[in-house]
């Protein structure tokens, strides 16, 4: 049964105690095992998903990684670098679908640590407010942000980081400009599909930009 | 074939000539005469959005309707009246799902005109940057909002309303409460399943309360 | 007794009945025939606050006033045109300093009505949590914020107008352009000492630009 | 000459090297020996700060310290305990004016030091939108917030604390309670003059309350 990537729960996850309701007792063992119980929640074989995707707005959740000084300012700004679906190399900012019964900081703290690593210390915002909200649509030109795949509506949040960062998965690399070199424009040119406008945005409600 | 009946399009409907791009040419009409090409965008049958509900979070926007006064100031609160699903008079805030490929200005714009009539007149945020973010869980206790049917993230807004308002559809009344009997104990108790926190939390943002 | 021109009341002055504590039987006309009972609240003499501004941050408020489509989206940015303390005629924004024993919105709705008139009908925010806070300091460079009168801390605030603007004191004239030219370089390098910068934060809150 | 007791410069202050622009050469040292060059920039003597409160609003920040759980949650509030000018303990947060020259997050920075201590390890916000702003006026009802010395416009943040506090000068204790405590209306009640409704609209954004 094919799975997407990143919905796979490792066994020792961090957050394998929090509680989901009527699920507590499915461990991503069954999963694995393929008990007849099912899915665990939140995962979804790579065809229910691809059908759902045309059929309502996905929640997702963005996160702009920094490096703050100390004061709280932004010193630097951190994206990703990966092999895209045409196998050509993008820079990206970390992206993932909230899952069924997983709140918004689970995602967050999921996502973050599936691009970055589990020793990166990431400073969770004490505020769900998101900076912006960024409305992806799979009609090229309807907004300023474009996902062939999807309608997806993401939260997005600055989270600073204050560990290392070891790139997992299908994410090359991770790197780190200064504030100032981020809102040039040849380096806002290679994060495509909108990702260059969350990331201004992020700047502008940091007071950078 | 049975449909949610908030999901039906009305003919003259305000929104029908923006863009929704390769669905461009499907009308109400090949929805009402079942044509070949099968629902419009967003529109899903009961069954579809019940097998979805349990398997990622739904977006919905809520909105809580305000009176203002000459400076901007929230001077009474709009709150629903409605017959909820066992039959009892429930009070309630405007709440919607996201459809597919309709925006989140839009979907504000839908569900206000569902609920409060086509001439409520409404002054829509400049920002999409939510007050608060409600995460409906379908198990009671994971957070203050729950809701039975479904995991949802709810993106809350505070909508000024202009003009005169005609409940429409199951809606029974619109009530006018000032601020000030808005956030005393024994009037947000009759909100449930969390949109008294909905409320308490557009107010706080509001400087009231 | 010479005043700054901005804080002289007007007779009429739409505010004339707000509460203002210990001062709310001093009237304008106390002040214009000199009566002893001394200046007005928040009304200073241009030698006082002169001083002043050299001893700590003075509060203000920046008003981006905009023209808003069906959805509540921007559709035009205003700026001012005005004769600058050199001669030359410099495009600003609307921006005031918050006077004694004033709110910030009776700041806004003054500041409003001084550069735009009386009928612009402004539709004030329901918050007032800022997009952004300005800090202009007097020494160059320390922030993108410059005022070599000041140190000032500006809470800016973006406002529809709805009705007609007429422009008034050094107010030239009140210039709409449409929010895709307000993001060009061109343009915003004609607003200085940083408030091109608050408008371009202004557009990516609003979620333009 | 006196001054106030919250404007004297420690000789290893942690701000000692930042940019004062013109007044870059003028140190602590200069003021505690008098030099004829006047006051460093940013204290002024008592006589001259009271003269300015009745004339014009004075730039506050508020800060609500918090201790966070492992997804940014707010698990604990802390609150100061102090004896105020009539001799009976009273509970606040931390609060303290803006100094000319100094930045924002200079501000909220040197008072947590103060407050807290050089150990307390703040983790500063990386947007400088407050949650809200209060505005505290010299006459009791104007508004939620009453403070007999001024008129003052509090910016207020909330600000986590990974490390020790050391309460310092007034301050004689900080005392830790959880959010659920937080919330009581007898725990709220126990905060005069305003900084309850500060306190509650803080746990509001934050989604707690």
């Amino acid at each position: 049964m094919p799975v997407l990537n990143d919905e796979v729960p490792d066994e020792g996850d961090y957050d394998a105690s929090r509680r989901r309701g009527e699920f507590d007792n499915i461990t991503p063992d069954d999963f694995i095992r393929g008990s007849g119980a099912g899915n665990p929640p939140g995962w979804l074989d790579a065809m229910d998903i691809d059908h759902i995707r045309h059929q309502l707005p996905i929640v997702y959740v963005e996160i702009v990684p920094v490096r703050t000084d100390e004061f709280g300012r932004i010193a630097k700004v951190g994206t990703l670098l990966r092999v895209g679906d045409d196998g050509a190399i993008e820079r990206t900012l970390i992206t993932g679908r909230v899952l069924f019964h997983e709140s918004l900081r689970e995602a967050v703290a999921r996502n973050i640590s599936k691009d970055l690593g589990d020793i990166a210390l990431p400073m969770f915002p004490v505020s769900l407010q998101p900076f912006t909200v960024a409305e992806f649509f799979p009609t090229p030109g309807v907004s300023e942000f474009y996902d062939p795949r999807q309608h997806a509506v993401a939260l997005c949040y600055v989270v600073p980081i204050a560990g290392d960062c070891k790139p997992q998965d299908e994410t090359l690399d991770v790197e780190w400009v200064s504030a100032e070199d981020a809102v040039r424009p040849d380096f806002l040119n290679q994060l495509t599909c909108g990702h260059d406008v969350v990331l201004r945005r992020a700047l502008a409600w940091a007071s950078l930009g």
